[in-house]
């Protein structure tokens, strides 16, 4: 494994990668039992390494794809999904206007992906359709485009397949890559999706002030470790949970964290909550839901606030777990809302400014953890399954 | 039993009205089974009928008070409070700068007490202290003040004792009864804590639009009648829920809801709700909390509000229901908010610029249900401790 630092490191940033569309499925899997530490990304290409002779423009080529294989019922395993290979012609075709082509560089698994393999109905999002390729979010590269706002060459993120290439009919979901001088994968993370979560959950939904307290939940996870650095900027106290005593060591010493618990190791949350928040949460920024919503209502402060972004202890739940006291949200005069960033990517180029500068001088620091080269994927991808390795699987084939 | 219809009907408030302290206990008791319709208030004394004479003041008199016995458990019977006699003299003591003695016209059963009856340590109001009166909400007659905002003679409604008499050490929560050409029991209700309740959660809480779709459950009682008409007046569709067939008639015929159902005779308030919102729900004023609010969460639409002003289904039980579906706040990007009027009441200017001429206009037009007369007070009370009548349990002994 190799820890690149990249510049200061006042706050640091892990993003868990898993090179191959190979490790696609097991990636996501993994994020359902806490395996990954930090951002989950799959690797599809780095940019330099499948460049595309010009030859090729046009041609048609495999394209393996992530499919699914079957709508899931609670939790995904890996045999929910399979890799196929199929053929793309490199090209848009004839009538097509408005589309782009593009080659997948890194594809970002999120939470938020289960329940669209769920036969939902009437949620947020369209569930996937069984024996397709999944979508996502992801980095690309503009092959070919019938769109006035895309040109070939340029480099997006945004909404796009689970698969080496995807002919995108609707890119109203693509985000320009503007700043070429940070690391592309942070368009999956910091700079992408993840970012924006954190970012309008705390700020947008929470307006945290200097010396509030602040409680983030799966706070070693994508958005949980952003969320903690962007809290400590504004003056906040902060303290995170997480499920290992390696993930807590990360966010007390890498991510800056005031302090830091592992759940797994407390009997009653409300006694732990007591103790690293004596006189109350003002700031409760939601990932897991269930029997911990219910400690930190019993543990919040008068006015308190709850941006309610996910609640990934009951995704895989039969029934969900109940909150009883909800009562609190009177006596407290609490305020909880649920987001989804789907909503807010208005406030993208407003996020931007805040967040590259912070991160251009060295007042965020993002680390990538990193084992490099082809030859170290096997053993890396089957620690990420097996556990073993707390995750920060993270492989690299080539440098862009 | 005398309706007297004040002004015209297009909007109606329904007050149940107690008469004399002796019932408050039982006017308090019924409040947490629903036998009250509309806001419980007990007439300590109208106005005239027990006018001073010049020579009493000063003079030592007997004071009517409700004590409690004991710190309750879960649900409150009669016998947890009790009637005792006690002496006040009729002039605030020397020394005592900034203080008001008054004597208590109407008082207000409101649900909140419930949980100032139990011991409860970190609750945002404190508790009552036993083999003491109890307080809330009350129209009163300023006898003597020693602050100089208060004159003698002076009507005012805010926090009081339940007694007859009361010596108001800090009258920062009296406000005064600027408009009396309206009936003073209104502001126990429409026009004091109650009316604000319903303004603050509904208008400032949840921003209704025209067209929108707008739930209220205990909507017959006390905030949840006022709640439905002021929707009505913002120009949404509203439907009420309600624990009998009397109340359900009230809120249609009475209070202009656009629909009302008895929840008592619906096996599965999710088809319900579906049958009254087949679109879903814009705006939900909670009142009752547990399985309602679990049902509610699943018809919501995307943006909901839900502005949390009371759970009465939960503050009696021993374990409070739970809630399975908060991950609806999510997927449908619900706000949830509770809130406690106490902490609004710099917006009451505001409140009574729009309240008073919709009342004087007749667009909310008031209702008093009224049974006339000490000689029917018997009757009415004990059919309010039995439940034989659904509520409105008027009893007037006199008029001001």
């Amino acid at each position: 494994m190799v820890v690149l630092l990249i510049k200061e490191e006042k706050i640091t940033y892990v993003e868990d990668i898993a090179q191959g569309i190979e490790s696609a499925p097991g990636a996501l899997v993994g994020l359902f039992s806490g395996r990954n530490v930090g951002k989950q990304v799959v690797v599809v290409a780095r940019e330099n390494t499948h460049t595309l002779k010009q030859s090729k423009m046009g041609e048609e080529i495999n394209n393996k794809q992530v499919i699914l294989n079957n709508y899931v019922k609670t939790s995904v395993k890996e045999s929910d999904m399979s890799l196929r290979t199929s053929k793309i012609q490199l090209k848009i075709p004839s009538g097509c206007d408005g589309a782009v082509l593009v080659k997948n560089l890194y594809l970002s698994c999120d939470p938020y992906m289960l329940s669209r393999m769920k036969k939902l109905e009437g949620h947020y999002t369209a569930s996937f359709t069984p024996d397709s390729p999944i979508s996502g979010y992801g980095v690309s590269k503009i092959l070919d485009s019938s769109h006035p706002n895309f040109k070939t060459g340029e480099l997006v993120w945004g909404s796009t397949g689970w698969e080496e290439y995807s002919l995108i009919k609707d890119p109203s979901l693509l985000f320009k890559v503007h700043d070429k001088d940070l690391p592309l994968s942070y368009y999956t993370g910091i700079l992408g999706m993840t970012g924006m979560t954190a970012y309008v959950g705390l700020f947008e939904l929470c307006s945290p002030k200097k010396g509030e307290t602040v409680y983030v939940s799966a706070a070693s996870g994508a958005v949980g470790q952003i969320v903690g650095q962007f809290a400590k900027t504004a003056g906040c106290y902060v303290v995170g949970s997480a499920g290992s005593k390696e993930k807590v060591d990360l966010l007390k010493k890498k991510f800056g964290f005031d302090e830091a618990f592992n759940y797994k190791e407390e009997q009653d949350y409300n006694a732990a909550l007591k103790r690293y928040f004596p006189d109350g949460i003002d700031i409760y920024f939601e990932n897991v839901g269930g029997k911990m919503l219910e400690a930190v209502l019993n543990n919040m402060r008068l006015h308190g606030r709850i941006a309610v972004c996910g609640m990934i202890s009951q995704y895989s739940l039969e029934q969900p777990e109940c909150v009883h006291n909800l009562s609190n949200l009177i006596t407290k005069r609490i305020r909880m809302e649920g987001f989804i960033i789907g909503d807010h990517y208005h406030l993208y180029p407003k996020f931007l400014e805040m967040v590259v500068p912070l991160i251009k001088e060295g007042k965020i620091t993002c680390v990538e953890d990193i084992a490099e080269g082809i030859e170290s994927a096997p053993g890396a991808l089957v620690g990420l399954f097996s556990g073993r390795n707390v995750g920060k699987q993270v492989v690299v084939v080539a440098r862009e």
